[in-house]
């Protein structure tokens, strides 16, 4: 397990467009140098999203501006061999729980696992792409508009995230839970991992088993029985790879 | 089915505390309207919350300034039997998933189901108890931190609700989906009810076939293929009592 998670690599954005910039843009430099140049085509996920081809065209345009070339896994007559062959993997945000049951629907995420922890294809997710990443969706803020089979999700990194990490605005009446305490209910339940909290600009990149935080925001960290730590963007993240989270 | 909803007697929250209020204190007066002066016991349901003693204490707390006894779910030797005898049900706010599960994992969903319908024994829910007494729990904001046997729910109305519904903030720079649009991903799947957006402070009361807007704020409707609509507090919303929602 030592062995094959050393050639993981994953880019988990928390959000897929930052406020008053376009798809993508806030992270285009961390996905240039993620995918690097070994990288031609990319295969995209466009689950999480209704509209898949409408899905499919907005990340093909802006990846196209990036160098890469992008295939659909949902145009793909055998979804699983399109896994195989990829050599790189991005998930796109939307809806979790939409998302988490195509993925099981066609059969990819045990082929996706492999790919990644075993042959090191680079796998980006964004906002419920990075959900999926994951032990489990339980931390999405998704409605959950359908069910899965599982929450279980892919499980590249032994831990959970929280994207669009939002804290409580003190000026608000709204007396919904906040995120804050959200995760807090979640870490009541008996055996759950720590969750990091990506706030909107922040993103994960992970290395082997190596974790460092990027992009302009902190990120905060829950862990079950500790208290919540905040981390600045460069900090690294490693401890989160280990077993114990 | 007619004969059986006309006993129907459901008054459904959206919030158990308003901001500035303590709980319960903007509902009181609908809540001893309700329960009235026949019902001298009321069953709550604390399973939404981790700590099941201290949420009943609330609970009782609250009810005895009105009036009520309150016997508390969790205490009883045998759930279905305390359902089976009760003269009201009240289940309270908290994580919707867990209070799902927790409802499956004690076997009483068929059983209150029955009590409300056909025996009209009085049901209040509040926020994630309200959840629960629709046809399922899609549309419910909490996080999915327990993973229930289905999100189907008791039944007692044949539409959704979305307690807590809050209006897009137009100065937020926070780029998450808004409640709007994850109601929207919800009706992009075939099929799927109607969605009353109660917003904090409001409540729905349905006697039989009759469904009334109570309380200080304005509902807003969700159906699929169709405009949304505003009602204002005192709105009849009967039609939603149908099967066509």
């Amino acid at each position: 397990m030592m062995f094959t998670a050393m050639k993981r690599r994953l880019l988990l954005v928390s959000n897929s467009t930052l406020h008053g910039g376009g798809y993508l843009d806030h992270c285009q430099q961390q996905i240039s140098d993620f995918f690097g140049k070994d990288v031609r085509r990319v295969l995209f996920v466009p689950y999480a999203l209704h509209d898949r081809d409408a899905y499919t065209k907005t990340a093909r345009n802006k990846f196209q501006t990036l160098g890469y070339e992008v295939d659909s896994l949902h145009e793909a007559e055998d979804p699983v061999l399109a896994v195989r062959k990829a050599e790189g993997i991005f998930i796109g945000g939307g809806n979790t729980f939409r998302l988490l049951k195509s993925l099981y629907d066609s059969k990819v995420v045990i082929e996706i696992r492999k790919r990644v922890m075993e042959d090191g294809v680079p796998y980006m997710g964004s906002s419920a792409g990075t959900n999926v990443a994951t032990i489990s969706i339980s931390t999405t803020n998704d409605m959950p508009i359908v069910y899965p089979p599982t929450f279980a999700a892919i499980g590249l990194v032994p831990f959970n995230i929280n994207p669009h990490y939002l804290d409580h605005n003190s000026s608000s009446r709204h007396m919904g839970e906040t995120r804050e305490q959200r995760i807090t209910q979640y870490h009541e339940e008996a055996d759950t991992p720590s969750v990091l909290g990506l706030r909107e600009g922040s993103m994960l990149l992970v290395e082997g088993n190596k974790a460092t935080l990027l992009g302009t925001t902190k990120a905060r960290l829950f862990t079950r029985g500790k208290q919540t730590v905040e981390y600045d963007p460069g900090s690294d993240l490693s401890f989160l790879l280990t077993d114990a989270h």
